[in-house]
C-alpha cells in the first residue's frame, strides 16, 4: 500500500520526537487534543439547554475526559446533548489511546536508551523497525483495546435490555460504560449513574472486571495476553503490578466493607451479598474507575481517608489509572523489606531491581506528594471548605479517579482551573517526569539477570 | 574515686545493653521511666483538688512529659498541684536527657559497628574507652543542656519581674520555660500559656532561640560549640541540619504569615511587628516545641495543613524534637536531585552520601507515614471528628510536638490510649526503627571521603 507524502513526513516527524523528546511529545499532544475538545463542547449544539457552555466548563470536561478522570462540573447525562456525550465519550477513546500509547512510547524509549533489551513489542513484530515501531504500537494498543471493550460492552448491552430499555438506549449505555470502564473514565451516561445498580452483580461485575484490567496498563495486559497459563514467563513488572494490585483490592474492600457496613446513607440498609459487591466496588473504583454505587459524599470520614491513600497510590504503569503507580509503592515496600533484612539488592520474584529505579519511585512519589500539598493549600484558601473534602477532590483530580465528595461543580470557576490543571499535571506528569528523569541516567549497568518495572 | 561494686555491675549491664542491643535499650528504658512518673502522678498530693489523677489522664500526662510532646489531657497550670508540676518538670528534664542520651548512643553504635571512623566524641574525650564511654557521654550531654537551660532561664526571669511577678514565681516559671524550651517539650506552667505575650519580644526570642537549638540536635550542638566559627569543619550532618531547618523556619514563617494575616482570630488584630514575630514563632514551634502564642483552634484550614508538613518533618537527629528529622527529607530530596541531573551519587557539600542512608531515609518516612495514616484511621472510626483536627492531633503527637486544636480533652479514653501510644511510638519508634535497620547492614564499604548524616 502507498502512503501519501504528506503522512510519511508527519509520521516521522512524529516518530522523530517521539525517539529524542518523549515528554515533551506527550505534553504537547495532550494539550493539543484538550483544545480541540474544548472548542467542540463550547458549540451550541453541544449542550442540551439553549445556551452554550461556559469556557471554563467546556475546559474542565474536556481536560476531565480527555485525562479519563471523570470529575464534573456539570451533569453529563442532563447538562450535554447527545452530541456533546458524543464527543465526551470520543474524548475519553483518544485520551485514553493517547495514554496508553505514549506511555508505551515513553517506556520504549526508556527502554532503549538505558541499553536494556527488555521492550514492549517482541522483536518479531517490529522488524520494519523506526518508522514502523511507533504505528505498530499504536495498532496492537487499538486493537487490544477495542477487543477488550467490545467484551463489556457486550456483557452490559443484554443488561440494559432486560432492565426495559429500547435496543439503541441499551446500546448506547451499554458502549459508554464499557469505554468508560475499560479506560478507567469514570463518566456517566444515565442520568443517576451507576446507583441504582448498586446491588447488579450482572451490571456490576464486568464492570469491576474493565476497570481493574484497565487499571493494570497496557505492558501487563499484553504480557497477560501471550502469556496466559505461563506465569513463570511473565515480567518482574506484570507480577509485581498483579500482586499489588490485588493485595489492595482485597485490603481496601475489607477496611471500606467494615467501615461503611451500618452506615445509614450508604451500606447500612443493602442486604449482605450487596453489602459485598458495593465493597469491592469501592474497592476497586479508586484505583482509578471513578465510579460509585453508594453516594461517596456520605461515606465517613475513615473511609475518605483511606480512599485517599488508595487512589494516591492508583494503577499501573502506562495504564489509563493514574496516581504513583502501584510498581513505584511496590518498590518503596521492597526497599524497605531489603533494609529490615540487611539486603543489599532488592529483590523480587526471584530478579534484583536496579537502584536507579529506587530513586526513580522516591521522585515520583516525593513530587506526587508535593503536588497534592501545594494544590490542597491553594484550595484552602481560596474556598471555605474543610480538609477533608479538599483532599479527597484534590487527590482524585491528581490520580484522574473521579470519586468526588461533590464539591467540584460549587467551586469558584478559581478552584475549577486548579483542579484542571491538577488532572492535566496527574495525567502528564506522571509518566513525562519518570520518563524525563529516567532518560538523563548516563550511565550504563549490564549486569543480568537484572530486570526494571517501570515506574511512573 | 571508688565505685560501688554494685553501681560498677549495672554500669556494665547498661553499657554491654547499649553496645549490643541499643534499640531494645532505647524501648525499655522509656517504658520503665513512664511507669514512674504516671505512679508519682497518681499520688493524691499531685492534683489540685481532692481526688487523685484517673488512671488515663496521669499515664496520658506522664507519657506526654517524658517524650517531651506538651500534648495534655488536662490543664498544667490548674488541675496539678506544686508538686505534680514539679513532678512533669523533672519528667521533661528525664525524658530530654535521656533522648538526647540514647539517641546519640544509638548514633555511635551505628557508627562503630558500620566501621565508619566518624564519632560524636573525639577520642580524647573517650580515652577510658569501653566502660567510660556511656558516662562519658552523659556527662556532656548533662553539662551543655544545663548551660543553654540555665542561659535562656537568665534571659526569661527578669521578664516575668519586669511583669511584676515575685522572684519566686519569675524563677520559677523561668526555669520552667527554659526547660520545656530547650527539651522541645511544649508545657506551659502559666494559666494561658504564652498567648498574652504573643507581641513580648523579650519573652518571644528567647524561647524560639531555645526552641531551634533544641530541635537541631545533641550532635549538631557540640559540632557548633567546638567548631563555632570554622564551618568548613562542620559535619555533613550539621550542615544538612542547619540548611534544611532554617529554610523551614523562613518558608513556613511567610506562608503561615500570608495565610493567617487578615484572620480576625489569630493575626487579624496584631500589629505588624507582632504579626511577624507571631509568624516566626508560628514557624518554629511546628519542628518540634508546641507552644503558641495564638489559638491554633481558629487558624484557618491552610495553616494547619502546612502545620501537619512541618511538623511531620520535625527536627534534627538525636534531637529532643521529633518527626521524621530534618535530615530524612534532606535526602529524599537530594536523591530527587540526583535524579534530575542523572548523577549517579547523592552529593552535598561535597561530599557523596552512602546508597545505604537513601534507604534508610525512605524506611523512616514511609513508616512514618504509614503510622499517622493508620493511627487516623482508628481515631476517625472511634470517634466522629473531621479529618482536619484529627490528623494535626495525630502528627501532633507522632513528632511529638505538642500543638493542638483543642480536641485531645474531649477524645473518649480510647482515644487518649491511641495518642498516648502515637507520642511513645513517635519518641522511640523513628530512632530505633532507624538504629535496628543501620545496624542490620551487613556490608563494610570502606571509601573514602564519605560522610553518614544521621538519619531518624
Ligand atoms: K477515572
Ligand atoms: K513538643
Amino acid at each position: 500500500m502507498e502512503i501519501p507524502r504528506p503522512m510519511l513526513v508527519g509520521r516521522e516527524w512524529v516518530d522523530n520526537l517521539a525517539r529524542h523528546h518523549p515528554a515533551r511529545l506527550a505534553l504537547s499532544v495532550f494539550a493539543t487534543v484538550i483544545a480541540v475538545f474544548t472548542g467542540l463542547l463550547l458549540l451550541p449544539q453541544a449542550t442540551a439547554g439553549e445556551q452554550s457552555a461556559r469556557f471554563v466548563d467546556a475546559l474542565f470536561t474536556a481536560t476531565s475526559a480527555v485525562c479519563v478522570t471523570g470529575l464534573v462540573t456539570v451533569d453529563t447525562a442532563t447538562y450535554w446533548s447527545g452530541f456533546g456525550q458524543a464527543v465526551i465519550l470520543v474524548a475519553i477513546k483518544i485520551g485514553g489511546l493517547g495514554i496508553m500509547t505514549l506511555a508505551s512510547l515513553l517506556g520504549m524509549a526508556v527502554s532503549r536508551r538505558i541499553g536494556l533489551t527488555q521492550r514492549l513489542l517482541t522483536a518479531s513484530e517490529t522488524k520494519t523497525a523506526q518508522l514502523g515501531e511507533v504505528g505498530s504500537l499504536v495498532r496492537v494498543v487499538i486493537i487490544t483495546s477495542l477487543t477488550l471493550e467490545a467484551a463489556i460492552a457486550l456483557v452490559l448491552i443484554p443488561r440494559f435490555l432486560t432492565l426495559g430499555e429500547s435496543l439503541g438506549d441499551a446500546v448506547w449505555h451499554g458502549v459508554f460504560y464499557a469505554v468508560s470502564a475499560f479506560n478507567n473514565a469514570g463518566f456517566v451516561s444515565t442520568p443517576e449513574g451507576l446507583m441504582p445498580y448498586v446491588g447488579d452483580w450482572w451490571m456490576g461485575l464486568p464492570i469491576i472486571l474493565g476497570v481493574f484490567i484497565g487499571s493494570l496498563g497496557f505492558p501487563v495486559i499484553l504480557n497477560l495476553a501471550r502469556r496466559r497459563t505461563d506465569a513463570r514467563r511473565w515480567s518482574l513488572h506484570t507480577k509485581l503490578t498483579l500482586t499489588v494490585s490485588s493485595l489492595l483490592v482485597v485490603v481496601g474492600a475489607v477496611a471500606i466493607g467494615s467501615f461503611e457496613w451500618r452506615n445509614p446513607e450508604t451500606f447500612g440498609p443493602l442486604d449482605g451479598p450487596t453489602k459485598v459487591l458495593a465493597s469491592i466496588f469501592a474497592s476497586v473504583m479508586p484505583r482509578s474507575g471513578g465510579f460509585s454505587t453508594v453516594d461517596t459524599g456520605a461515606m465517613n470520614e475513615a473511609t475518605w481517608l483511606l480512599t485517599d491513600a488508595l487512589m494516591f497510590v492508583g494503577g499501573g504503569s502506562a495504564s489509563t489509572a493514574g496516581g504513583i503507580r502501584v510498581t513505584t509503592l511496590a518498590v518503596l515496600m521492597l526497599a524497605i523489606l531489603a533494609e529490615a533484612r540487611g539486603d543489599h539488592d532488592l529483590e523480587a520474584f526471584g530478579r534484583r531491581i536496579p537502584r536507579e529505579t529506587l530513586r526513580l519511585s522516591i521522585a515520583v512519589a516525593f513530587i506526587g506528594a508535593t503536588t497534592v500539598l501545594v494544590a490542597s493549600l491553594i484550595l484552602l484558601e481560596i474556598t471555605n471548605l474543610r480538609l477533608d473534602v479538599v483532599l479527597f477532590e484534590v487527590i482524585s483530580a491528581f490520580a484522574t479517579v473521579g470519586l468526588t465528595t461533590g464539591i467540584t461543580p460549587t467551586l469558584p470557576d478559581s478552584g475549577k482551573y486548579v483542579i484542571t490543571a491538577l488532572m492535566f499535571i496527574g495525567r502528564t506528569g506522571t509518566m513525562t517526569v519518570a520518563a524525563a528523569l529516567a532518560l538523563r541516567d548516563r550511565r550504563r549497568v549490564i549486569r543480568f539477570p537484572e530486570e526494571r518495572p517501570i515506574i511512573g
